[in-house]
């Protein structure tokens, strides 16, 4: 222990997967105190040369100190794992991917054992954490108390960005902020698809699609000022009408390359469906009314 | 006339929709001799007051300058347009939207009239046309010749990207851009429609959901690098199993707020075929492959 880590919080982190050590990893660099558990106790005996204090138990890596960070495979391992351990008196921190369902239902158990909750949603991969410069960033719901008290400590693996009361705000967050590059993911492969047989290098293509991707993703503050405001149909520069007459260029020319609409088909038939139900004069806010049933 | 415009190149612009009128504006604003037809008379009328020529027919405008803009609904009005019309020596400039193989046939076309010609793809929204700071461009391909020598005259109305001589460049990177948008388009409905039904401001929503975009952009450059080389699992921070793994999570989440899958389920089910196939080791780059048959 340097004499540092004397002023540092304290902390037990149970899960030492690839997230589980990075975190590990920063705090010890930092000069937190640091407990570890993990199921198989390989990769906790790693830690151990950082100055990580090894617990034998999920048992003793609870009781060792008041802030307990959790960061498993999933909520089931956290149920498994918590199970039989005495979280009275713990501030308990879950950084285990799961849904707002689960966060929701897990701050009700803990509450029930005593303990005060956060969840946490990780956007960010291992390498970026505890590196301020890779905009790493958490999201937080449930105690915001627990959040004021344990920011200096957390903010040391990652930015921390409270998201509400509800614990299952920050699993939402995550989730939909996730889906959302999926989406984009799936537009960028199809565009990558469509150049694949073409002599176009694939390295000078992408700053075109990374500058255009950059440039429209502001306009999803339209489309909130349009879900907010319910008018989809004000000061519309492209319409869905005008939007849908044009899908057919597009689906034409994946047929042209040789590339499957699979991925590009499903958000036509959406605009469709709303041109359909009398949104024509609208932009193309009315897909997400389609989605959320 | 103003003394300006003896000093810049007089044009013919065939097509006066949204767009099409908003290159005539652009470039009588900036002293271009414009000559303008359209199949309805009434929006090139609108134009003479700003001093643009009305043609008669499309054959008079072909004939009144040896630059001549094309900017119709499809190809389909382009080729009825442009039938009985003299192209020989014609600088033929093809800003309708249209597939990639639509361009080769216009171009080879055009050739046979003994007409010159370059076909553009426009990354714009009527607005945004004539106004340098909006970003709008035109991704050109085809007669490099031409562009040179009419970069002035067309660089009026938006930036100008020269992609390559095969004429069908510009069709296929506007179209793989825009689809790659309404990709992303598609997963900003998905998150959207997340948090619909909970109490969260999609206004206040909106500011994340965009940073985290523009941070995910740039991993473009990565499925660029990755496509070039071949190698899909060097230096991997989230594999395909990783991230397979991680899918239940979003599907359960959209299912916890009765938010249907559709826009979400196809780019899963191609990472889940790729690991199938013995990706899981690589990012999921492998994802283009499949699509591009």
């Amino acid at each position: 222990m340097t004499h540092d880590s004397l002023h540092r919080t304290p902390l037990s982190l149970l899960g030492l997967g690839a997230m589980g050590t990075a975190l590990a990893r920063a705090w010890l660099a930092a000069g937190h105190p640091v407990t570890v558990w993990n199921r198989t106790p390989a990769r906790a005996e790693a830690l151990a040369a950082d100055g990580a204090v090894v617990a034998d138990t999920a048992a003793q890596a609870v009781t060792a100190n008041t802030l307990v960070v959790v960061c498993l495979l999933d909520d089931r391992s956290v149920g498994e794992v918590l199970d039989g351990t005495d979280l009275a008196g713990r501030d308990l921190v879950n950084l285990t991917t799961g849904t707002p369902a689960e966060a929701r239902e897990r701050a009700e158990r803990s509450r029930r054992s005593g303990a005060r909750y956060l969840d946490g949603g990780i956007m960010a991969v291992p390498p970026m954490i505890g590196v301020p410069e890779s905009g790493a960033h958490v999201f937080y719901s449930g105690s915001r108390e627990l959040l004021d008290r344990h920011g200096p400590t957390l903010g040391v693996v990652a930015g921390t960005t409270y998201v509400g009361a509800d614990p299952g705000f920050a699993a939402l967050h995550d989730v939909a902020l996730l889906s959302a590059m999926y989406g984009m993911f799936a537009g960028v492969a199809h565009a990558f698809a469509l150049i694949r047989k073409e002599d176009i290098d694939p390295v000078g293509f992408a700053p075109l699609l990374a500058d255009w991707l950059v440039a429209m993703a502001p306009s999803v503050h339209d489309t909130a000022e349009r879900l907010r405001s319910g008018d989809y149909a004000k000061d519309v520069v492209s319409t869905l009408a005008m939007q849908v007459a044009g899908t057919p260029t597009f689906l034409r020319t994946a047929e042209e390359q040789g590339v499957s609409t699979e991925l590009l088909s499903p958000y036509f038939a959406l605009m469709r469906r709303r041109l359909d139900g009398g949104g024509g004069a609208e932009d193309h806010t009315g897909v997400v009314d389609l989605l959320a049933r």
